[in-house]
C-alpha cells in the first residue's frame, strides 16, 4: 500500500467514492464513534494478498475516440499519415461515433490501472456521457482550432460540464498554436483571465512546429503564448519536445506543467522531451499516452519505461532520472494537472481512485525494490484490479462496467465498416 | 494463425512435440491413413475462439541468471553499476543459485509467450537442467573470458549439451573482445573453425568498447574479430550499436546476425543500433532482451515497440522499419539465429513451440491490421498460453510447469537473502 511515498503492509477502508481509512487496521476512534450500532459492516472485503495498492495511473493526454484509427495507417511519413489519412476519416466522425469509441478506450485504461484521463476530442458532450456510462473518470480539454469547436463552445463547455457528474469535469485548452489564429488565441486567453483558469495545449511536439511559429510571430509557441497572457492562471503543454531554455524557464517560472508523451514521440519520429531539463528548472512532470492513432496503445507501464529511458538515451547517462520520480509523475502530477487534487495519493478523505498491482507475478520477483519493479519491469498484467470512485471496474480480467466488451466491439466494428470499410478476413 | 506471413482461420493439429497439420482443418489422406482404426483421438482439443496462434517468440539474448539483481541497483552510471554492484554479487553465485534464478526467468519468459531463449550465463550444466526442469527450449552460447570458462569448457559443453536433451542446445561464443586476450579469442575461432559452427559475442554495445578495440588493435571489435577468423562459419554480435559502415559490410557478407537489445541499450544509455542501416544492407536482425538486471524484464512486446520506435527516432523517420519486419525478428530471424531451424514457423513438421494471443482484448481492437496491433498495442496481458514442444506451459494466467512459482520465490527470495540481505519491509 502507498501513503505519500512509502510502502506498509496494512488496510484500506473505502466509504461512497471516497477513502475512509488507510493504516495498519485499528479501528480509529472518531470512525468508530459515527458507526451506526457501533459495528462495521462491510459490502466486501478484498484479500490483497500482499500485493500493491496504489493510486490508479493518470493518462495525462489522450484522444480517446481515436481507437478506431489504431493499426489504421501506420509506419507513413508524419504529414501523409496526419493529412491523407486521419484527418478524412475524422472529418467523417459523429458524436455518437466517439461516444462508442471512447468506451472503448475505457475499456483498455481499465486494463492498465489508469483510473483518470485528460482527453482532448471533438465533441465533448457525447465523450463526457461515455465516460459517465462506463464509470470512469475524465477531465475533458478544449480542442478549438480555426476548423472546429469554438470559444463560445469551450466557454459553454467550462461551464456546464464542471457541474454535470462527479466523475466528469473540463478544463480550458485549445489544439495548437498552429491550427488556430491569433484572435482566436487571444479570445481563448481571454477566457482564462475570465476565469482566473488554467490552459492546456499541444505544445512544440516538432521541429515543423516550432519553425513555423518562429516564422509567424519571431517567436516559439511557449514565449508567443506566453505573451498573450495564455498562461497567467497555470496549465502547460503536451509533448513539449523541441524546448529552448527560455521556454522552460517560462514554464517553471508560471508553475506550468509539461505533459510528456514518449510512446507517440517515438512512433511519429518527433523526438525525445527534455526530461531531465524540466526537473533540474523545477517544472512539473506528468504523463500521457496521447491518442491510440499515434502511440498505438494506452498503456501507462509502456510510457514510464520510455520517460525515463529516453531520458538516459537523451543525457547519454544511465543515473538520469529516478525511477521513483517518473511514478510520480504517472500518478501525483498527473492528477495535480488535471484539476484532480483528491485523486493524487490514498488517503482518507481522497477519492477511492486505485489500483491493485499483482507482486506475485514472475517479472515483479524478487522485490528489491518495488517502485523500480513497476517502472522497468511492470505490465499491464500485473493490474489485477481497478478501481474509480469506490467502485471496481476490472478485476482479474473481468470487466464490472455498465457495458460489456464484446458489445462495444460489435459498436466499434460497425463504426469501423461504415467510416474505413470492411477488414479483409486476411487482414495483414 | 500463422502460416509464414499470412492469417488464415483454420486448425492446428499437434503430435508429441511436433506440428502435425495447419490448415482449414479437412483431414489430410496421407495423415488418415496412419491413423490407428481410421480415427482420430484427441488428449485435448482448445477452442481458440477466432484468437491468434502464431510461432512462440525466441529471445535471441538473454542472461537469464541474473533475476536476481533485478531492480537491485538501477538508475547507477554504467561502470558503478557494473564494477561496484553487478560483479562483486556475482563473483557469490553457485551454480545451484543460477539453476534457481534461471527457473524464475523462465516464468517470465512464458508469460510473454517466450518459448526458446539465446541464454550467456556463468554455469551452462546446471542452467540447462533449469530449463529441461520447467520443460522450456534453451540454446546456450559460451561465455568465456579472462576470467570465467575456458575454450575447453566450451568445447565440452559444444560437445555434451547439444546431444542431453531435446530442449537444450549450444552454440560457441565469448564474452566479449573486450574481456578476452587476443589468444583466447584466437583459440575460440579455432573452434570455429575445427567444428565449422558459427559464434556469438557481445559486439559494439558501448563507445568506450569500440574506442578500447581501437586503441588496443587499431580496429573495431568487428573488424578485429574477423580477421581472427572468428565468423568464417556465420554468427553474430549482441547489441551492435555502434557500428560502421565497414562492420556492416561484413555483417552482410558473412551472413551474420545482429541481435538487437533495445531495452538494455535504452536502459544504460548505451545509444541506439542502426537497425535500418543492418536491413538496408541484408543484415538480418533478431531481438532479444537481454538480462534482467539491465533491462529489466524479459518482455518481447517492449522490445519490439522500441526496436520499431528507436528506428524512426533515430533516423527522424515515422515510416522508418514496418511492423511485420520487427514481428518476424522476434520470431523467425531469432529462430534461425538459434539454429532452430524447425521453430521458425508453424507449419506441419515444424517443432509445436507456438502462443495463443487474445485478439478480444481492447488492445487488439479494431482489428485494423493484427501485425501492428501486435507490435504496436500488444503487451503480455495478451499471451494466454504458451506450448513449448507440443506442452502447455502457461494456459491463462496459470502455469503448468514442474515446479510451482510460490516454490521458485521461496527459493530466489533466500538466495538474495544469502548474497544481498534481507530486503526491508518498506523496502522503497
Amino acid at each position: 500500500m502507498c501513503e505519500g511515498e512509502g510502502i506498509f503492509e496494512g488496510e484500506i477502508w473505502v466509504r461512497g467514492d471516497r477513502i475512509l481509512y488507510v493504516g495498519k487496521g485499528e479501528i480509529p476512534d472518531d470512525i468508530y464513534a459515527e458507526m451506526p450500532g457501533k459495528c462495521i459492516i462491510w459490502d466486501k472485503e478484498i484479500d490483497c494478498k500482499k500485493n500493491l495498492l496504489m493510486p490508479g495511473f493518470k493518462n495525462a493526454h489522450t484522444h480517446s475516440g481515436m481507437t478506431l484509427l489504431r493499426s489504421f495507417a501506420d509506419d507513413l511519413p508524419l504529414d501523409e499519415w496526419l493529412n491523407h489519412k486521419i484527418f478524412p476519416i475524422e472529418a467523417k466522425m459523429t458524436a455518437e461515433d466517439i461516444y462508442e469509441l471512447s468506451r472503448l478506450a475505457v475499456l483498455e485504461y481499465l486494463t492498465s490501472g489508469i483510473t483518470a484521463v485528460f482527453d482532448m476530442y471533438l465533441t465533448p458532450k457525447s465523450i463526457g456521457e461515455a465516460f459517465d456510462n462506463m464509470g470512469m473518470r475524465c477531465v475533458q480539454v478544449g480542442a478549438v482550432n480555426n476548423f472546429s469547436q469554438s470559444p463560445e463552445m469551450v466557454e459553454e463547455m467550462y461551464q456546464t460540464l464542471n457541474h454535470k457528474s462527479p466523475l466528469q469535469s473540463y478544463m480550458l485548452g485549445f489544439h495548437a498554436e498552429y491550427t488556430c489564429s491569433k484572435s482566436l488565441l487571444e479570445q481563448i486567453a481571454g477566457l482564462a483571465h475570465k476565469y482566473k483558469a488554467p490552459v492546456f495545449t499541444h505544445l512544440a511536439e516538432t521541429e515543423n512546429e516550432v519553425a513555423g511559429c518562429r516564422k509567424r510571430y519571431g517567436m516559439t509557441p511557449m514565449a508567443f503564448l506566453d505573451g498573450l497572457g495564455m498562461f497567467d492562471y497555470g496549465g502547460g503543454g503536451y509533448h513539449c519536445v523541441h524546448m529552448t531554455p527560455e521556454d522552460i524557464e517560462i514554464m517553471s517560472r508560471k508553475g506550468l506543467y509539461a505533459v510528456t508523451n514518449p510512446g507517440s514521440n517515438t512512433k511519429l519520429a518527433s523526438g525525445i522531451a527534455p526530461v531531465t531539463d524540466f526537473l533540474k528548472a523545477g517544472v512539473k512532470v506528468a504523463i500521457g499516452t496521447d491518442g491510440p492513432a499515434s502511440n498505438n496503445c494506452l498503456d501507462m507501464f509502456r510510457e514510464m519505461f520510455l520517460v525515463i529511458g529516453l531520458a538516459k538515451l537523451r543525457e547519454k547517462d544511465a543515473s538520469a532520472v529516478d525511477a521513483l520520480e517518473v511514478l510520480k509523475m504517472a500518478t501525483v502530477n498527473g492528477a495535480k494537472a488535471m484539476g484532480l487534487k483528491d485523486a493524487d495519493v490514498l488517503e482518507a478523505g481522497k477519492l477511492a481512485d486505485m489500483i491493485m498491482i499483482d507482486l506475485n507475478q514472475p517479472n515483479m520477483r524478487p522485490q528489491n525494490n518495488i517502485p523500480k519493479n513497476l517502472v522497468y519491469s511492470g505490465s499491464k498484467q500485473n493490474v489485477v484490479m481497478t478501481m474509480v470512485g469506490g467502485k471496481i471496474l476490472y478485476e482479474n480480467g473481468v470487466f464490472y462496467t455498465n457495458e460489456k466488451p464484446e458489445v462495444i466491439y460489435q459498436k466499434t466494428d460497425s463504426i469501423l465498416e461504415k467510416l474505413i470499410g470492411k477488414i479483409p478476413d486476411e487482414n495483414t
